[in-house]
């Protein structure tokens, strides 16, 4: 074969051609490098598994396998002879028929005193030992059975091996190892008669499968626990008793004599002793299990007295770690060791070190779960350990331990469930397993389980002091629900497990406040909303109170309703954010996911109402009357009005109208302008929430901090903390951009309003909206120059006069350049518009750019049209008496809650109106309105997905659709009211 | 004390006056809950933990602490009488002077034959074992030290106790259980002199920390593991002797005696032995543990031959599972199992069992990585496992394996580090360890150890065959590297740890086909680029090729390179995003993060290139030359020019100018138009990718599913699939919005530009446009009724008019409706416009609406624009003979390759054009260009972020800063080129 060398010891030596050679082998052994599977299971009764080459090698003759797989051994009635330490390689020697057996080791032939076993060895009869060798090691010529001295002062008995006596195990009689009737022999002890009915229960009960278990464990140890317990006060036995109590899950009936039952029975007995650390529900001897049953003690365990430890979030005193301590028993009720209670043990599940860590920061809510296999489990848990949680409270040398009551979810006290609903019948208990793989077992302590039992789920709920202010808590408590599992196929079935960790305070005074708030808001919405409804019917000037009046006061009433409830849930959001993030010592918690229900609804109360106010303006708004008062008048005299008989072409000088086309088309344009720009809006939330993490600050944990490193565990959300977060964050950022489009764009780069107000000006147009029957709004834009009809240089000498103040300024009043007015007319007034602008609005059909048929305006309507315009104009140049109007300031009080004190009723009122209020027909006036609206909408959609992409995304539909109706509906309303054709509006 | 039972067997028995004394009670306990902490080691010497209460207790008289400290033992020189079941209880007695020592079992008083030991109990000598009682269990009146025989045939020694004579272990000298001179003891074995030097090096050698240390395991067992492996092929010898080399991370030099330098000795001396298994590296006896050293071996293992199982991803024969096996060993060389390598050995993080399944699903990139503490180390590895790994090929009852071939990156030889760069240096080993606890310690095996080696890196790497179409893979190779940790505080260190799976395939086939698309599509991009160039340098009329034609061929030549780049990385970026996850059979698999740059180059070779020439276009289009053409002409006769002195106020009619400005301010409004709507672009692909979840279609695994449930693996994201999917996404939606909008929204809602050609033709005026010095384009607006500035009655009986056909056709040419064309002027028209052009355009200064001041047009300003007008429109009438023009079809050719063949030397060329493609010098016109910018840009900023949503963000900002930009840059030019006033164009 082979012969070079693997290691290049010589590699500068070897001769070319070897070497070649070798890589050629080599290369052919590439393609060789797969071996067969061989197991030590798959090797042949004479044959052992080579762990060198990993393959079944023959073994020698008269051998066969070991009980390993690993090696060979002897065949049966063959002696090892002349072996060498190379294991393998041992020859076996058949013995003489004199001296047929093997001796223990293997090396020699014997004959026997008694029988033969069937390995071919030397067998004793029970109780006797096997004798091969002196006390010096010498092989005696023939074995001896012999006889231990059980009595004293020998009291011996023979070991386990059965090849040496020795001392019996302590039992109560002293005199010998014998257990004489009528006293009972139990777990390797005697006990004697009548202490306890050996008549036990030493079943498990499996209620969810609904059958019970005889289980080897309690067959084997139940009694003799007991009655060692009972009789000696033995400390692990009693132990043990009690683990068997916990196994059958704390559950017991009157006088029941399964483990608990015994387990009470005990207990009773030693009532007389004192207790244990002055807790009177822990005996002497016994392990702690029980809280005591009185009605209603639960409560007063959990909710009485807070625990002498406080937690803090940050500062000097930061505390958020709780440490939680357990005494660990095994299931033979001895003591283990004190061990640190959490990843390693109640936290079933494979978690990073520090997302499990994170679980004991105080205020962090946890939660945790996993599918484990079966199979995983039975490995890891042979036999199930019991925990005693205790809460360590600190100290130094004098360190306290707060015990943590427990909740056994499945206890049941004569059959029924009672630590399910009412917390009055709950009985608290102490103790826990996490997995039971042992009490399954039916016919053996050693055979396969029939059904394990698996602490699926465990809560450690921790409880504010209510109205502290320094982190105060009650005794947290654990909550633990076994659950049962028939074992049909290991290697298959699963088990999900959860751990979770709850904080909560008691809300009730926190709602209490809400509803208090929602009730004196809403009351005071209903007053201003019946002042605005009254505003309403003096605008509307209709005194009656009829049906629509209701109507209108119930929209009004919405819009404010939806104020105070977004108003009182973005407070409240704000409050749980800033007061539970931002909190040094622990005084509020956040609510539970269950108990954030009636904030939703309220969110969505708010969104409904909202959603109603809107679509109420969006109506007004694109219904809204409206006319352009052209002040042109023709160049050419004598022709005021044009004859409508088709034959205008030959008139000298018509007044062109694409002044009015061209403030149309403006005015179009304005309808969905908005004071922010709702895109950016969208983007820049995102761009917080989703690229600067500000969503990290929802999380349901204290920290304030916005990245997270990605091993680190990441709570659920808290809907409330969402919502306050986007709401605010929302506010905020249309604040920023109101701020900046009104303080610096509207400054310094355009302000759409004045522009427009400019434009009539230049353009000799006036405009006059109403947005009630009797109220509106006017702009006043007759030329300074009389005339603006003109070519591009008038029009530049125009501006130029103008921009060197060489004639008279814009305003209505001589003297003023108010061009932009609120109005408030008379009846009259408004009759006779009403009555012109009949002729004007016929009923319109759908216009289409290049469908000129629609464009089929009568001559009627041109003529009302004309009619309309000098109408107007002739009002606003004081020009009839009946109609006259009287230009007036607003009073403060007057601005401030909508309403105007005088009546117009025989002069209409011009109210001076600087702020551009006529936007109160567009979306730039109601900015407020959509920016709630946006806001709740997208609120709304992230609390249903959990999603702020989704809810942006849905947010710019939602607006793209409702600027697309606005901007229809509008550009036909301005084409009827008009005349202008909506051709012109693009 | 209390008296009430603690379950409720009497409950209704119990008199309520009790119950409430028992409330009272158990309310004031509830104060008390809280019990101080108490470990074992707390207590006292004389004092006993009790298990029950958790609190110490003292012993009884002349007792004291026992071992564990729960219990009580009797002092030294008492012994035990009168014991009680309960073991706390025991009561001690103090032996006579003559018997002062206690027996073994501490029931009885004895004298020694020997010395007394600490304990009070009898000593013999070493080598003889004390005898207590008679073979039958009596205990003797004084024990005994009695010699054991060792001779043959009783061949006996003392046991570990040293209280019975046993057989020794099976050792080289038949006759005697000494081994005398000059025979070598070593681990209990006898080996004849010679057969190895004793002179060996037992020092681990930390290269990381740059000392050795003479580590206790391997004093102890390095000789006689050689040693017995050496001289009788013991096989646990040999794999310990492996073992110990393994721990030594392979490492050896030339003449070493370490424990690799011993191994190789071994294995030289068994070359002329047959080979395991046909594999020429692997020895009798031996474990295998290296690949031979001829030089590319490892390349010619790793990429010669193929594995013998294939895998697909899906269909009937769906393949992904990769099970790999590992024969595990113990420090001792016994071996232990075959166990299945994954998530139970080779990775060490705490993962939850899905994510750790993942793993080993074939074409998942895998990779997880974790701090562990080094406490929990050495409490979960006391002694190293050593793992041979294997690949589980399957086959049934013919189960093949495949050996993992092994790098261990921190191999040396002779101090030289091989395994880290060059392949053709690796040497390939087999066998590897996790945690290796035990070769650090120094002092004894039991003592803590100074240092630990921890697998920090364990990284498999599978390779595909190339152009396989059938999932064929090379051996994988198994990378581990190791890290030496000094222990210096074991309750604080931690460790970082990672696995790894990667797979690839050789790319340079693939990257060549990617260099030889971007070369011949360069190719033909010079070319067009050129051909560009050329028609450039016709259009503006120039012949000469000077410095500005070679910049303007590469600002050509930079947008046609971008898109061959842009077309080859989303090719390519498609490819591996549908090659890869619609596979069956794996064919392909992902370039690795390191095998991403070249594209990532292309990327930003794309991007960096089309901004060039988007910044090129928007330069274009903001300094395009237009001009409005009026056709209204006055209607008094005999007043063409207006006197241009200020007085024209008296001017009986003059042209109104509000066409103009409101065609202008219509135009301006055209400018950042697209055909898409650029923020539903963002929103729609947020949308698919964040809300949809198609960004997991980006991660490196082959599964081509949107959902993924929270708890399973997610892969890292390869960016070829992130910028393929991000930009076939963008690509997507930008042309079914494209689409949408050419084919629904502007036939059935509104076409912009079709409404900007209809205003001219209604608003009797024409545009011109100049992009380069001799072409352009030409919206021919002449109202077919002659006059525009008319009324509103006038204009509606035009339009109905025109609607029902009774006037002629809109277009230029009789009876045609073509108003679009484009237009290709001679240079002698092209100077007299310049020298127009000239007057009118003064260099201006920037405008602001109410900064009336810039408003000072010149009188030579009007005049001029007066006689543009009047000139540009007798050109169209044709009323300059010697500067005519020629209306006619465009040449398919010409349309296609962008250039007119007609060089306009006497007569320019108007072309018919109904695309109007006058949107060129309007971002509508140019959407491919934009569309790819913002592709490019969203890409550029996810591949440097990762972050779809900055990406989206970012992009956002871009166009509104773009579109802002051009507005206003835009409406300067148009400003400028027309004299309307900036202030008219809102």
């Amino acid at each position: 074969m082979a012969t070079g060398t693997l290691l290049p010891v010589s590699r500068p030596m070897r001769g070319f051609p070897c070497l070649l050679f070798l890589l050629y082998l080599n290369l052919l052994y590439c393609q060789q490098f797969i071996i067969p599977f061989k197991a030590p299971s798959d090797c042949g009764v004479d044959e052992f598994f080579d762990i060198s080459s990993l393959s079944c090698s023959r073994c020698g003759s008269n051998q066969r396998q070991s009980s390993t797989g690993l090696s060979c051994v002897c065949q049966t009635g063959y002696k090892t002879t002349n072996v060498s330490p190379n294991s393998v390689s041992i020859t076996c020697e058949l013995c003489p028929s004199d001296r047929p057996a093997v001796t223990k080791d293997g090396f020699g032939c014997v004959r026997c005193p008694g029988s033969v076993n069937d390995e071919g060895k030397c067998q004793c009869p029970p109780g006797l030992i096997l004798v091969e060798r002196d006390i010096n090691g010498n092989p005696l010529n023939e074995p001896r059975c012999e006889v231990c001295n059980n009595n004293s002062p020998a009291l011996s008995i023979a070991n386990n091996k059965g090849d040496r006596c020795e001392r019996c195990t302590p039992t109560f009689i002293n005199t010998s190892c014998v257990c004489p009737a009528p006293n009972v022999p139990a777990g390797g002890l005697c006990f004697p008669t009548g202490i306890l009915s050996t008549n036990v229960n030493p079943s498990v009960n499996y209620a969810q499968l609904k059958f019970s278990v005889q289980s080897a464990w309690f067959v084997e140890n139940l009694y003799s626990s007991s009655a060692a317990c009972l009789a000696y006060s033995n400390l692990t036995a009693c132990q043990a008793l009690g683990n068997m109590c916990v196994m059958n899950m704390h559950s017991f009936g009157g006088l029941s004599t399964d483990a608990c039952g015994l387990f009470n029975t005990v207990y009773k007995s030693k009532a007389a002793l004192s207790s244990v650390q002055d807790i009177s529900y822990w005996r002497v001897n016994l392990p702690w299990l029980f809280y005591g049953d009185e009605p209603g003690l639960a409560s007063r365990v959990l909710q009485t007295e807070p625990v002498p430890t406080v937690f803090s979030f940050r500062g000097r005193n930061k505390n958020t770690e709780i440490q939680l301590l357990a005494a660990v028993y095994n299931v033979r009720g001895e003591f283990l060791r004190w061990e640190q209670a959490g990843g390693r043990n109640l936290m079933l599940c494979p978690e990073p070190t520090p997302k499990k860590a994170s679980a004991f920061s105080f205020g962090t809510a946890y939660e945790e779960s996993c599918d484990l296999s079966v199979v995983d489990l039975l490995v890891s848990h042979p036999e199930p350990l019991f925990y005693d949680v205790y809460m360590d409270l600190g100290g130094g040398e004098n360190r306290k331990l707060l015990p943590l009551p427990t909740l056994v979810q499945n206890q049941q006290y004569n059959g029924r469930f009672i630590n399910q609903d009412d917390m009055r019948n709950w009985y608290l208990s102490r103790r826990m397993f996490l997995v039971d793989t042992l009490g399954g077992r039916e016919k053996s302590v050693t055979s396969s389980p029939k059904v394990i039992r698996v602490a699926t789920s465990v809560r450690i709920r921790f409880q504010l002091v209510p109205r502290t202010q320094e982190g105060q808590i009650f005794p947290p408590l654990m909550t633990v629900t076994y659950t049962d599992l028939l074992i049909t196929d290991i290697n298959t079935q699963t088990v999900s497990v959860r751990f979770a960790m709850d904080y909560e305070m008691d809300q009730t005074e926190a709602r209490a406040k809400t509803d208090t708030a929602i009730g004196i808001l809403g009351g005071v919405a209903v007053l201003y909303s019946l002042l605005k409804t009254v505003s309403w019917k003096r605008r509307i000037a209709s005194p009656v109170i009829d049906l629509e009046t209701m109507l209108k006061f119930l929209l009004f009433y919405s819009g404010d309703l939806a104020n105070v409830f977004f108003v009182v849930t973005v407070g409240t959001g704000l409050y749980w954010l800033i007061f539970y993030k931002a909190q040094q010592f622990v005084s509020v918690l956040l609510p539970l996911p269950s108990q954030e229900e009636q904030f939703v609804t309220y969110i969505g109360c708010a969104f409904a109402l909202k959603a109603v106010q809107f679509l109420h303006k969006l109506y007004l708004q694109v219904t809204v009357d409206i006319f352009l008062i052209d002040w042109e008048r023709p160049k050419s005299k004598g022709n005021r009005t044009v004859q409508a008989h088709g034959e205008t072409k030959r008139d000298p000088s018509p007044v062109s109208i694409w002044r009015t086309y061209f403030v149309a088309n403006e005015w179009n344009e304005l309808q969905t302008i908005r004071k922010i720009s709702p895109t950016f809006q969208i983007m820049a939330v995102l761009f917080f929430l989703e690229v600067l993490d500000f969503s990290n600050l929802a999380l349901r944990d204290p920290m304030a901090t916005l990245q997270r490193s990605p091993e680190a565990y990441t709570p659920p959300y808290s809907l409330i903390l969402r919502y306050g977060l986007a709401a605010t964050l929302w506010l905020c950022i249309g604040l920023l951009q109101v701020i900046f489009f009104t303080v610096f764009y509207e400054h310094f780069v355009e302000d759409k309003m004045r522009q427009f107000v400019d434009l009539c000006s230049v353009s000799n147009i006036s405009v006059l909206l109403f947005i009630n029957r009797c109220f509106g709004y006017y702009i006043h834009g007759r030329s300074v120059h009389g005339h603006a009809d003109t070519n591009m240089e008038e029009m530049s000498n125009n501006l130029k006069r103008e921009s060197e103040s060489l004639c008279g300024q814009r305003g209505l009043v001589p003297n003023s350049d108010i061009q932009t007015f609120q109005v408030s007319i008379t009846n009259r007034l408004r009759l006779q518009y009403d009555r012109i602008q009949d002729s004007i609005s016929r009923r319109n059909r759908p216009s289409r750019l290049m469908d000129a048929s629609t464009a089929n305006l009568s001559d009627l309507q041109f003529r009302a049209y004309n009619t309309m315009n000098h109408f107007l104009g002739s009002i606003i140049d004081h020009g009839h008496p009946d109609m006259d109007y009287m230009v007036k300031e607003k009073l403060t009080l007057e601005r401030v809650i909508g309403m105007e004190f005088m009546e117009p009723s025989d002069k209409s009122y011009f109210y001076n109106d600087q702020a551009h209020s006529f936007s109160n027909v567009l979306f730039y006036g109601n900015e407020a309105t959509l920016l709630i609206f946006d806001t709740l909408f997208f609120c709304v959609v992230d609390l249903g997905s959990q999603n702020f992409v989704l809810a942006a995304v849905l947010t710019y539909v939602q607006q793209m659709i409702f600027r697309f109706i606005r901007n229809t509906l509008g550009r036909r309303n301005l084409a009827n009211k008009t005349l202008v054709d909506q051709r012109f509006l693009i």
